[in-house]
């Protein structure tokens, strides 16, 4: 068995040990049931079991009202981008998006074969290193969607950085694509009328896609597309029209757990704070490395930096990935490094990455 | 740790014990990497060698030819059934469907919102106890669909038994449902335009489906749906234009790796023909258990069988399930009793079964 090592991967990415030491209990079987997680029926009792207990223990920890569905779908986000205007832009109809970086377009572009689009905000102008706070809604969208992190520019919506989330016209919904910080702080649910995520970031494998949707939403969605495709089919069959990814949902239901035995999203967020704050502090201060994101837009998930030299930046990624931190290139959309950090990556990977750098910029400054 | 037993799933369904334990091992580490397999970057070289060896296993076992893609989708079959006709039919084409149970039903119902559809062939008049060789096509039919086995009702499509696999009309493509039997035999891709199956019978856990597609199909699909809905889109970007279900295919893979160690699909098919016989052979004997399949349609991976009396059935699938075998139960529209036997099914779970039955039989005659 191979030594784990610090894995600052945007996705799919690090997940807490425990989970997985419970995943490898319940392959070879689930519980006292002699079947393991894969080879149980998703309509078999123990089966049953998880999928409820994945549901309540979302719905505790996000605090999600009665009136909200919770569905676990499968194709990603990127299935998100389509289904939202089929489901819920109607004829004549135009939808607001609030663009800050490469998946926000692509939600935007999927709309357009359904309505009206009308871009509300967007910081293409520098390369997405910021999160717009004027908005210019249209008159009466249908909905508001927005990406709350934003895992390519390093950026981030949050009401206590001063980048506070969007708040639509009356009677829109505010609908928001959370795939890479969802979980990583307290949620107001009620904000939403839909909020959403893969789950191979903050929550699980890939595979599994978690859909939190109020009532009206789901009963104002399109009846003319296939029943797949359709939230309705998926809330009224508690997410088993058809056979769902049941491990997936497994791990997500005990990185749920692993979050509540932490102490809930208070707590998550707190501990995310200070990991944030550990690398943010140095990059502040170091004469080398420099933030890409504006301050008040910095993302608590990842981080991106440069040194604004390509050469030194490839030199320091080798060096890192040979001190055991793996996964740092930045995307090629903004280069340089980026550390991303979910929930389940430890506060020693980040001290070390500390570390690492501190000793690079004693050599390179 | 539990004691495995023997798991009559109809799927998700029982997995080989060596991909188990390979599995176990990858969820912490995959191989060296000091990284889990469900932690693992997509775009990171470790995932592509496993994707890149999923689909040369799957290529050498299955004889693909160089002009077909293999892909891996989420969504299941049922995905499958709407994205067939909307990326296949074009305006003013039918499509040939021929209807042997519950899968092809919902099939055929998908295609209707795309075009004309005709119903070829069905079995309906006697519950989907027979394959229907008797087949009428339309004029000019786009494709004909079908399900190769059909799990619910314990029937199969097989040239060996005479219920030879349909022919379609020149021209037309001949597009199978092969969820529940696929790598269960050695396969003629060259007859199909497109063959897909869920995975969670004889390939690994659920959320990943296999397709495997001619180029022709591939280029002529729709261009006016959502990019995440058309083949071409993932068949030009090697199944990762978004994050796809990385565990499953790891799993998929092991799978495939399994049955090359066993031999090949020819090994394969002798195995699952001899699980098959000792239980068709005790039927053909039994007073108290009847098949409900005709003879020259019974499924090799389905075995589905009554009594006559459904509190006896009841009583017997009790009384089973005690004796360490589980997952008996039929599905309502046929009642009594189901054996599922994928590949991964031991011989001795089927003697074991039968000789419950003779103990069963020898009180209840």
């Amino acid at each position: 068995m191979s030594e784990r090592i610090f894995n600052f991967s945007a996705g799919p990415a690090v997940l807490p040990e425990p989970v997985i030491e419970e995943a490898r209990e319940a392959l070879l079987s689930l519980g006292d049931t002699g079947i393991g997680i894969m080879e149980h029926s998703h309509r078999g009792s123990a089966f049953k079991a998880v999928l409820a207990q994945t549901e309540d223990l979302c719905r505790r920890l996000a605090g999600i009202p009665d009136d909200y569905r919770v569905l676990f779908l499968q194709g990603g986000a990127s299935s998100q981008f389509f289904m939202v205007p089929m489901n819920l832009m109607q004829s004549g109809d135009t939808a607001d998006y609030l663009i800050t970086g490469s998946w926000s377009k692509k939600a935007v572009a999927q709309a357009k074969r359904y309505g009206e689009t009308h871009v509300a905000a967007t910081s293409e102008d520098r390369n997405f290193c910021y999160i717009p706070t004027d908005t210019d809604y249209s008159s009466r969208p249908r909905y508001v969607h927005f990406t709350s992190n934003n895992t390519i520019f390093g950026t981030q919506w949050s009401d206590k950085q001063g980048a506070e989330e969007p708040q639509p016209p009356d009677d829109a919904w505010l609908i928001c694509d959370a795939s890479s910080d969802i979980f990583s702080r307290p949620l107001d649910i009620r904000r939403y009328g839909m909020i959403y995520a893969g789950a191979q970031k903050n929550l699980g494998p890939s595979g599994v896609t978690l859909v939190i949707i109020r009532d009206d939403l789901v009963k104002a969605a399109a009846l003319d597309i296939p029943e797949m495709l359709q939230y309705r089919t998926h809330a009224e069959n508690d997410s088993c029209y058809n056979t769902p990814p049941t491990f997936g949902i497994y791990v997500m239901g005990r990185v749920f757990n692993w979050i509540d035995e932490q102490g809930g999203l208070t707590e998550i967020a707190e501990q995310n704070q200070t990991k944030a704050r550990v690398l943010y502090d140095f990059l502040d201060e170091s004469v080398l490395f420099k933030p890409t994101a504006d301050t008040d837009s910095r993302s608590l998930m990842n981080v991106t930096f440069v040194t604004g030299n390509a050469d030194l930046d490839a030199k320091f990624i080798g060096l890192a990935r040979e001190a055991g931190l793996d996964g740092l290139k930045g995307h090629r959309s903004v280069g340089g490094m980026r550390a991303s950090m979910y929930n389940a990556f430890p506060q020693a990977g980040v001290e070390r990455l500390v570390d690492v750098m501190r000793e690079f910029e004693s050599k390179h400054r």
